[in-house]
């Protein structure tokens, strides 16, 4: 999508295969800075310092590792060692695992020898494959807001999303912000509440920022007001991105998704999560317990960094001394307050009949 | 309540009636500073800028504000522009408005040469009927906290609440927390769950405060992380406070206390809301659209101020630039989501029967 005007991806190869080009996450919106990978150590560091985050970027990042891997060294065991250095640097998104396992069973077929050049052009499929899962999110969820704009007549639809899903958290269009860019783009008049996200304030530092770029009308709002806006009639649709969803349709995404489902089920809302198939997980049912959250450092919510006056990105300590914070960082939202699992093959009832009959060929593979 | 282990009270006459003693809640919890009051329009400005906050004390500044009004000029002419311009100072919560027509009827009665310390009288009167609200509801809350602790048998009672309704909120003791502080002094094992309440973070920066210089065992929490907790069963129950609860129990408090109510309604968990009758509007029975919803500047969004590295007190950006915000400071639970209003009478039913009952005196006075 575009920054600037100028037409980016998150992710892209370079130095004929050498190395990988990131836009490096952690300092937007302040800072757009593009940062060279050429190992598979700076690979699974930038996927665990979240310069790179979002779960299906985090898919395809850990993909280009392993065939950075395979530049260093191409061995079965340091193959093996790569895919657990990568798996253990996030465990909350199962397109993580994906990734690996798809990367890995393909380079075992391979003689050594090939695995280096094999390794890039996988992941680069990989990244396609993304891409066009997007695209195809995009179509199925463009439906939904274009019936929301008739029902809207001349009033532009309110869309409210939680966290980042947008084009940063893949390699291009996004899962929950797809749709909203399609219709954008082909003229619906559309507004985006954008959660800020706390602690890391994805919603404010990525989505806002992208949507800023591509031009795409939005507000900034706090977690907490999400629920008032509804009761108000000031949102006509909520969409969400996940990490991981189980088979029977319980959707685990960003901490506060849950309150956010919870808020448009008392409202009468529509709540859509974009799920690409890479994020169901077929082999769990229950999302609550079952699904490992990931507990991060206190430091995310006692502290903060921002753009100072002085020009400077500083960190400040908003908590008192003394304190203690912990922080969960995803939440397992029941199936049974989604409206709709927005797939790439079309709008899918959050159970377990309707995901297996959408998906015959992974639950095949899970038996 | 203890600071440092010595006593306070979060506003206090001093000069022998001539100025009015605040602490600053603007700068906690990094700087601890007394600010003297000595004239109505600081007294507002107080108000305004938030160096006091919290229902209670607003309405009790706004009592000491016009006794300062009377000591400038004690006419009927400033009497009533001092209420105006007090009244005007923040529009949600309706202790302020109860407070001031309380001194005015007073006042009113007097003859100006005896209003300046008559003023001064009355607004400690007030200050102290807050205190005796506060301790009241603290010890009706005190039973159902003893209740949760006998159901736990040896755990401790995990209690969540959202902003800060402590003693820094009123003049001692606080709403929400008094029955906290009551349970903690005779030795039930509690921990506190301190929603850090976004924007202005007033969990995270007063209620964690006078929670650790109390020594009350806390933990800090994003406001998203709320149902996650109560959906693992980390939460026993919440209690709340409110800046304006209708005659039919629809309870307005800071922005995002809806969300929690919802989610401790899925989670089975009772849901309390520490209401002192002065914050109880028996003139209105609709919480949503009736109750006027404050919004505030988005730069309190868009920027946060917090504590340097350097030892300095910075403001710096969280927002791209360009990204606007909006900042709605309250919002309506429903009194359906209402386990009981724990008031200076008892615990109370959500509904306009209850509180009918309770308040007869209240209802006389609106026909």
């Amino acid at each position: 999508m575009r920054v600037g005007g100028r037409v980016f991806r998150t992710i892209w190869p370079d130095n004929e295969g050498a190395t990988v080009q990131i836009i490096d996450q952690a300092r937007l919106p302040h800072e757009f800075e593009i940062v060279s990978i050429t190992t598979v150590g700076e690979a699974a560091r930038a996927i665990k310092d979240m310069q790179v985050r979002g779960a299906p970027l985090i898919g395809v990042t850990a993909a280009y590792g392993l065939a950075l891997a395979m530049r260093e060294e191409p061995s079965d065991a340091n193959l093996e060692m790569a895919c657990a250095a990568l798996g253990a640097a996030r465990p909350t998104a199962v397109n993580l695992q994906w990734a690996l396992e798809a990367m890995r069973r393909h380079l075992l077929t391979l003689p050594p020898a090939e695995r280096g050049r094999a390794g890039f052009a996988h992941a680069g499929a990989i990244a396609e494959q993304d891409v066009g899962l997007c695209q195809a999110i995009g179509a199925h969820g463009l439906g939904l807001i274009r019936a929301a704009a008739a029902r809207k007549q001349d009033a532009r639809v309110n869309i409210l999303t939680h966290c980042n899903a947008g084009w940063l958290a893949t390699v291009d269009w996004g899962t929950a912000m797809a749709p909203i860019y399609k219709a954008h783009d082909e003229g619906v008049a559309l507004h985006v509440w954008v959660d800020e996200t706390r602690p890391r304030n994805q919603g404010m530092s990525l989505t806002a920022w992208e949507l800023g770029q591509h031009g795409v009308p939005h507000t900034i709002i706090v977690d907490n007001a999400g629920g008032h806006l509804m009761q108000l009639g000031m949102v006509d649709l909520v969409i969400v991105g996940t990490d991981r969803t189980t088979a029977s349709g319980d959707v685990c995404n960003k901490i506060g998704t849950y309150m956010q489902a919870l808020a448009a089920r008392d409202n009468g809302l529509p709540f859509y999560v974009a799920a690409p198939s890479p994020s169901i997980d077929f082999l769990i049912l229950e999302g609550i317990g079952s699904v490992p959250i990931e507990t991060r450092s206190e430091l995310e919510i006692t502290h903060i960094t921002g753009l100072a006056a002085s020009g400077r990105i500083e960190t400040v300590r908003l908590s008192p001394s003394g304190s203690k914070a912990v922080n969960y960082a995803f939440d397992v939202t029941p199936g049974r307050l989604v409206t709709g699992l927005i797939t790439e093959r079309g709008v899918i009832a959050p159970n377990r009949e309707a995901l297996a009959k959408a998906f015959p060929d992974r639950i095949a593979k899970v038996s």
